[in-house]
């Protein structure tokens, strides 16, 4: 005798599906390809599959009752699980039932990328084992994750292994599974929450930036940033190579600093979201190649010797615990893919935050930071190089340079032949931040102070011409005596004592203004290099998008002023962030985009300038400044 | 201008190809499709690409010179690699030339298997990095891997990675490259021979066997067994769980017992062929589940207590080091997946080496150990289960039982009412091994000393009915005085005080007759089940394969006369015999039968005996010996 059948109408969408009577809710939605979220397995404990039975609800069962509110149980809302079908039905499927990885969210920027997270935890009533099922205790896991829940985990661990008999029957077969990529990495009790967090990091020579990523809901919970306190042996990769190669065990010293301030970045984001660090199983990290090297403690010293080869460009997934990091003892360490020595990881980030893999239009990427990593192109070819930029838009190596923080000049623009100046929160003026460095830098070429040669003149030169003469001090914050002028170092003053926190001037160097010069000579000519490889005029950029915390903030005329950028209407420049971090947290939450980073690494074109003639050459023209216009 | 082409004929074959002139024979053979040896990516330093160029060879070069013997260069042998295609050719190609992978060897019994070993070696000569061409050291390797030796190796493990810079440079870019399945595992200065070598182990509850072979030749060229010394804590796999579970620390002990005994059979065999450990880089193991378990420190308490459940039926690959097994120490251990708590790797071993998961013919596969393993089946259906046989057949639990070795009884034969006792290598007796044990139950049987009972017929029974009846004495040696017959326990003198090495008789006891009964019992009833299960009667079965070194030594017409197999013509009686063995080199020797392996892993129906009554009443009814045929 045949079984009776019902058609179940799921809502929103209109799919239909006939079942036989008596089968639940749950398996008449995986039926009809829609997964619903049901981390439990259908035992009825998570709570996770609620679905409301809009027309004539059945009354609730009595775990319906135990795991729903009243409220919710009057709204009509019953565990899909617990249902079962006896009759044609509607049902209506609340957002948050839906699995994640069927739902689309934001990575950053406006990239869109499906939830699918290379480690996920999910809970298993697994059946247990009897004379008719003697499966071996892996195989019993591994076929449960891949029928119920289409894990494609094929090992586990052989530590797990060794604990796994003892372990699933303490935890009455019915464990919470955390698997990492493919291998199933930690077995743990249930809870409500089953919480499953991963942290992503970009590793900056200067700046380290943090994020905690909830790898259920897909947000990004929690942000952390800290200075690189590597810099304390050299404020650029090559004195931190050159550190490695002087000093017995220097390579081990900056890779313990290096993960004490990513164990304390991650302590610090666990303490603000109020999560264990041991709830966290994955952290992605990009970086240059010589911080990404660093932090796996692979030899770094050819990176910096001519020709420039790192050991290893390949993407790794290491154990935490064998390289430090503080998170579940079963976690593990994912590293993006590196293009060249000076062409990282956290370029790769850029480009898959940025899309300009998949982009139909010619774009210009620019990462500004200690080293200015340069991309150009668009689907089918793409070109990256890199230049020695320093650290001065991150506010190193500059006399009064400080990171965009509170009393942070930020913006200089001069009005009237006076300069007005901003802080960040309009606090007291304690030093300057990238952007009021550039913007510093333009006004006072616009105002004549500084020549296109980069030249700060003198008091004496300027008396007369501009009020701003008087503002031309000496390192020392004094006026500038005649015998004195043109000897020592020239400076001028932003903010005068009265208005500054420490009660001391904060002031631009003459020194300052040549760090300007080299960063942005060096990015300059990195661009004219790769318009010239590829083929393209500076008008043929569609778009240029502005990377990392201070491309971000920026004033895109100002930086054109100075010639930093491609003088290009303001319509075609895009602000993107951090866009190496928001790549890390994309590698977090989507696996798939591995390979594709993978083969984006592998197809870039690497432009190697270093001992390049014309490089040296557009690097030499691009030290000046533009012309400014007369006025 | 095009380029000037000439045909290049390959023999034997005779292939024949077009190429530009220039090219070196090496390429052409490479475009053709013939993958000769050139270990050295053809620099013309190994030797290995010699062809012969039968008429009017060309004159040969330095390199040929220094690599080839006079006597080579006068049998018109050349370097394929040194020599370039300057007109038509004819090129004979020595066997020894081919790439290994085109030849077939036999793996044993009659299967053949492609040499295409899971671990390889090659020497390769890369091109040093250069400003146009900055490849990552690892990348470097593996593209120059994947490109000129198809070695589908796509990672570099960790540690191999953080010396690899170092190592390439020190190495001048010409390393010799382990590479163990797809990831690279160690590194090594070239050498004339570039040795390597894998290590099969066949791991019995009872004997070890194991075998070094030669992974670029495939031969087997030496073998080592031993007890395996975990029998100290017992004679099965039970009593050896029982004791992990009650003596703390018990796992550890077992395992670094069969580690311990593997090392000196790896040691033993490295002396014999005159190798260092080091180059052997792999080790394939196969054993039933426990002893798979205790090698891998893996809980092996839950095989033991119904259900029978193992922590892992997979494949595993570990580190060598990590096990405690002495081989190179960037070795592997694999090991085989197993299809049960009591079907293990041993019996995987059995199927692969006799091609049972491929053959048209129904097969019966009987590996006769500790535990009698049973094979039933043929390609599309194979049921598997497995008996507590005992370790009578290995010679352990009989009082007198011994290995086949020199002095052991292996043969008993009735002739005209006396018993002919033959000893291996006809020196004095020691004892009894399991096909004299065999034999001897068979005769006194048919003798009529012993009854289909089992029962020994006492001395004053049979008095003038038999010459024999004077063999009958106590356990003492002693002939029985009726008093004391019937009590303590009877024996049959097959070797008296004047024959025997020891001075003492040789017995076989009416216990060991029982141990005899239980073992044979166990197996008959296993066949019998297997055979209802499949719907199949015992004459339906085309073969039946008997592996193990027992039996490999058995007189099939007189195990049939026991009631242990099958009473069928002896042409389908096959002898296969350490098939386990066989199995664990072959899947040394061809990485592609490691998922073949998996697949029939998972592909058999187990049938657990314990708890069937059917199987008990079997085996009850099987304990019985059959009538002997009417004297």
């Amino acid at each position: 005798m045949a079984a009776r059948t019902y058609s179940v109408t799921f809502q929103p969408g209109g799919r239909q599906i006939v079942v036989p009577e008596g089968c639940t809710i749950l398996e008449a939605a995986r039926d009809a390809g829609i997964r619903l979220n049901a981390p439990c397995g259908g035992s009825g404990t998570c709570g996770g599959c609620r679905v409301v039975i809009p027309d004539d609800p059945p009354p609730p069962s009595e775990t319906c009752r135990r795991v729903l509110s009243g409220e919710e149980i009057r709204r009509n809302l019953r565990l899909a699980c617990q249902q079962h079908v006896r009759r044609n039905l509607r049902v209506v499927i609340p957002e948050e039932t839906r699995l994640l990885d069927e739902r689309i969210l934001t990575g950053g920027i406006e990239r869109q990328v499906p939830l699918d997270p290379n480690c996920r935890k999910v809970v298993l009533r697994l059946p247990e084992p009897s004379v008719a099922d003697q499966r071996a205790d892996a195989e019993r896991l591994l076929d449960e994750l891949g029928s119920k829940f289409q894990v494609p985990s094929s090992k586990v661990d052989l530590k797990v292994l060794r604990d796994l008999p003892e372990r699933l029957r303490s935890l009455d077969f019915n464990p919470a599974v955390v698997v990492i990529g493919d291998e199933v990495a930690h077995l743990e009790r249930p809870t409500t929450s089953n919480a499953c967090y991963g942290f992503a990091v970009d590793i900056g020579t200067t700046t380290l930036a943090g994020y905690l990523v909830d790898l259920v809901t897909g947000r990004t919970v929690a942000v952390a940033s800290r200075t690189n306190p590597q810099t304390a042996y050299g404020d650029d990769v090559v004195a931190r190579i050159e550190h490695c190669g002087r000093a017995r065990g220097g390579a081990k010293t900056l890779h313990d600093l290096v993960v004490g301030a990513i164990n304390e970045m991650i302590a610090e984001v666990c303490r603000r979201a109020d999560i264990r660090p041991a709830v966290i199983y994955e952290v992605s990290a990009v970086g240059n190649t010589t911080m990404n090297h660093l932090l796996l403690r692979l030899p770094v010293e050819a990176i910096a010797r001519a020709p420039f080869v790192a050991a290893s460009a390949s993407a790794q997934s290491v154990s935490a615990r064998d390289l430090g990091i503080r998170i579940s003892p079963a976690g593990r360490v994912y590293t993006a893919p590196l293009v060249a020595s000076f062409v990282g990881a956290d370029t790769v980030g850029v480009i898959l935050a940025t899309g300009m893999h998949e982009s139909e239009a010619l774009s210009l990427a620019i990462d500004i930071g200690t080293n200015g990593e340069i991309v150009l192109g668009m689907r089918d070819r793409l070109l990256a190089c890199s230049t020695a930029a320093g650290p001065a838009f991150e506010g190193a190596r500059i006399r009064y340079g400080m990171r965009a923080a509170a009393g942070a000049i930020d913006r200089v623009d001069l009005r009237d032949d006076r300069l007005a100046v901003h802080t960040i929160d309009e606090a007291p003026a304690i030093g300057l931040c990238g952007t009021g460095l550039i913007d510093a830098v333009a006004a006072l070429l616009e105002a004549g102070v500084v020549l296109p040669t980069g030249a700060m003149r003198s008091a004496k030169d300027l008396a007369g011409r501009t009020g701003l003469a008087r503002q031309i001090v000496g390192a020392d914050g004094l006026p500038v005596s005649i015998e004195r002028n043109g000897q020592g170092d020239l400076g001028f003053i932003l903010a005068d004592g009265a208005s500054a926190a420490s009660g001391h001037p904060v002031l631009l160097m003459q020194r300052d203004v040549r760090e300007v010069q080299l960063a942005k000579g060096a990015i300059a000519a990195g661009i004219a290099t790769l318009l010239e490889e590829y083929g393209a005029r500076p008008d043929d950029i569609e778009q240029v998008l502005l990377a990392g915390a201070f491309g971000n903030f920026i004033r895109p005329e100002r930086a054109a002023a100075l010639g930093l950028i491609p003088d290009l209407p303001p319509d075609r420049i895009r602000f993107v962030g951090n866009a190496a971090g928001t790549g890390a947290r994309m590698l977090l939450l989507n696996r798939a985009l591995r390979d594709v980073a993978e083969d984006v690494a592998r197809g870039i074109e690497h432009v190697e300038l270093s001992c390049r003639a014309d490089f040296q050459q557009r690097f030499a023209d691009a030290m000046f400044f533009p012309e400014p216009p007369a006025r």
